[in-house]
């Protein structure tokens, strides 16, 4: 039963062979209907099986009456039939073999004592018969892996293959950062939105994603968590490979009610700084803070150590970058003496040679590229913050091209502000884009994610 | 002298008749063709004038070798000469009678003794003939009031116009922040970026946008404050009218540090805070979080009281607004019993009765409007935050038609999140801004924007 309930139960989640889609539709306003269109859209690799008693096609796919009566062999269903109807339509597919069921169906320990006796029920299903169950009541998985392509939820999120996961307890939250990494032109590797979890939980998804080598940062959104415990243990254990940036909610007695009227037990007050702390986990308040955070994990080295140096061509947004870091607990030192040296021979003589460094609005490449040079080559400095406004009488293209290049060839992070507007520089910001390094369109927000990969580097796990 | 001081010079500033650059340049990487370009694409009502030495046309106009030249009457003169030359021109502007100049030239207090002399020349001539000064070392000032349309700077935004009026003393942060706004596709009014400030500064300003009925919203950046008590005792006064939204800068010993070189003096930790205070300015870190309640304010009504009541279709995006509404000292009390009854009789039955009101994911606009309805109708409930993430199973253009309607006839603010795919539900988002609703994209900045508006309608002056 431990190798039915394990890893292999995961696989055919993530990587099924082949669906089942029971209670597919015509109806395309139907999540019946969605989940087969979604499969197709994404071009899944395996066999769609739609089961319906009476329909003959959908969506140009044979239907089959019963899961039972499908052919071949079916690593994942969906089951979206009525609530009361759904124990009885998991037995079967555990009878046909069925390895893991995505359960969307509503109704279940949401909505009561009623509902909480159906979800038991199908809880002793999955331990009687070794069927895994991933819900009740969520949206399901999506995994882009060119090999896989499955597209297993009824949401709107088209993503492209990249290298963050996402685990949301709510699917509303889940497929509003899934939405919001599509806007900032990330790449999506898999997706959970477990719902009641009644089964398949947190932990061994983590797992699961520890050992996927293209998943690179784990993002979790969690609202109330079963067994504290084993979650910290599991995620502290994960966390020290991948950062999992997380945001947790219910942290307030409001936010907690809430959360128990939606999915019974919340992470209330304290406990869920406590959580965090024990579990390694890198905390958020902010989606938008936890988004951006999520593309400088993916494409950015990590700093070693918590002295920033900034590199700015406008004063104002330099001051704003360096209250933000020293309030995240970061160091702003002033430049060795070697590097004033060379700030100084390269530089306008009226820019600033200190931390910030201000190279003037009128700096062109050459003091772009001497600036980045001279401050990476500091042993004082662990990392750059460079914050450029395109002033419209400079080549920003040509400093862009200069930035880059020098990303390539050092192992110190530069988080790169660039501040612009987006169409008139449009080129610009392809030549960052093209060389897969994050631009921030903010001071504050450069300032943040550089904290949040501080933070994470000096941990002591 | 006083009376040439005051609000006379305001009025040249920003409703300049004629427009002098004094350095004009047909260059189309130089300032003093940038400005006169800036001029021309905005439709400048008035004459421009550029004056060179040399040049016969620039841009297409006549051009005059020194200001005495010009045949008209010169309200504004942008003087962009070398740093030596300007206290020279800018006695010349006072003898031909022109009313402000704006100083575009840096190379002033910021670079040290030298500078510091020549800008004391400066603040001299203005006292002696009246001439008022904007600057030195600064980008200038927009005007979108169509009777006006005066892009008196060298930046790269176009504004349409709006009802915020951003002052900032750093032109890389104004410049972000306009640029935020236009992303954001909100207006502007008025704009004015002060650099070193010898002369024409922020209380003034402040003063002038009080007394402009167009300007609903204030934007308000600083580094260093001149005379804290006066310009508290102005702030404050003009506080009491339009909301003034801060940011204050070199809040830490490294920012300081950065802002003493960037322009002098800085305001030091805590006395930011005390300032702000003092002043009656809603203070912010974040830009982000700074333009997004710009937009609010100008949109919405003010909240009576801060008791929120959350209507959302989607259990998590409503427990993060909780949290943060909560922690923003907000209060979310229960409906009252005819208010959970209506609710009750019109939600579906599996809906979340309580605060957040959950109308779930199905939800349709009857739905939408019977929880509106009910939860504005309640007098323990001051405002609603809405949280709607759009279902591809549900007509969300009707549900975005009944929330304007709803929001057209009630005195309490409705701030609306919207969480959906830009593209697909583009007709679901145009329904909003067509009504002049700002929507937000994510549930913590709508309740951040929501707390910012309770701080300002609750406060003592």
């Amino acid at each position: 039963m431990t190798d039915k309930k394990d890893r292999r139960g995961l696989d055919a989640l993530f990587r099924p062979r082949s669906v089942a889609v029971i209670g597919a539709s015509n109806r395309r306003l139907a999540i019946g209907c969605r989940i087969v269109r979604n499969l197709q859209k994404m071009q899944f690799r395996g066999p769609v099986y739609p089961v319906h008693p009476k329909a003959s096609h959908i969506l140009g796919l044979p239907v089959y009456p019963t899961i039972l009566a499908v052919p071949g062999e079916v690593d994942l269903a969906h089951i979206i039939v009525k609530n009361t109807l759904v124990p009885r339509v998991l037995e079967d597919c555990a009878r046909k073999g069925v390895r893991v069921a995505i359960i969307n169906t509503a109704g279940f320990k949401e909505i009561g004592p009623e509902g909480a006796r159906l979800e038991e029920e199908l809880v002793r299903i999955t331990r009687d018969t070794g069927i895994r169950v991933f819900g009740p009541n969520c949206q399901g998985i999506i995994n882009t892996d060119p090999e896989v392509s499955a597209y297993c939820n009824f949401t709107f999120t088209r993503p492209r293959p990249g290298h963050i996961s996402i685990f949301s307890q709510s699917g509303g939250v889940g497929e509003v950062i899934n939405n919001r990494l599509c806007e900032l032109g990330e790449g999506l590797r898999m997706y959970a939105s477990t719902g009641n979890a009644c089964d398949l939980q947190c932990p061994e998804v983590l797992e699961y994603w520890r050992d996927d080598p293209e998943t690179r940062v784990i993002i979790c959104h969690l609202e109330s968590i079963e067994a504290p415990e084993h979650f910290s243990q599991v995620a502290r254990e994960v966390s020290q490979q991948k950062p999992i940036l997380a945001i947790l909610t219910g942290r307030t007695a409001a936010g907690a009610r809430a959360v128990a009227y939606h999915c019974g037990g919340a992470i209330q007050g304290g406990t869920g700084e406590s959580i965090s702390r024990a579990s390694g986990l890198l905390p958020f308040k902010s989606l938008e803070e936890l988004c951006q955070a999520a593309r400088a994990f993916v494409h950015l080295p990590r700093p070693p150590g918590r002295r920033v140096g900034i590199i700015t061509n406008t004063g104002g947004p330099g001051v704003i970058a360096a209250d933000e870091l020293i309030e995240a607990g970061l160091e702003l030192p002033e430049p060795g003496a070697a590097t004033r040296a060379a700030l100084r021979q390269a530089l306008y003589p009226e820019a600033i040679v200190s931390n910030p460094v201000d190279v003037l609005a009128t700096a062109g490449p050459e003091h772009f590229r001497a600036a980045l040079v001279a401050m990476l080559g500091d042993p004082q400095i662990d990392s750059v913050l460079l914050s450029f406004v395109t002033p419209f009488f400079v080549d920003c293209e040509a400093v862009a091209r200069e930035i880059v290049e020098i990303a390539a060839g050092t192992p110190k992070p530069i988080v790169c502000v660039v501040m612009t507007e987006k169409t008139l520089w449009r080129s610009t910001l392809e030549i960052f884009r093209g060389a897969g390094i994050p631009t921030f369109d903010l001071p504050e927000i450069g300032a943040r994610v550089l904290g949040a990969m501080v933070n994470y580097a000096s941990r002591n796990f």
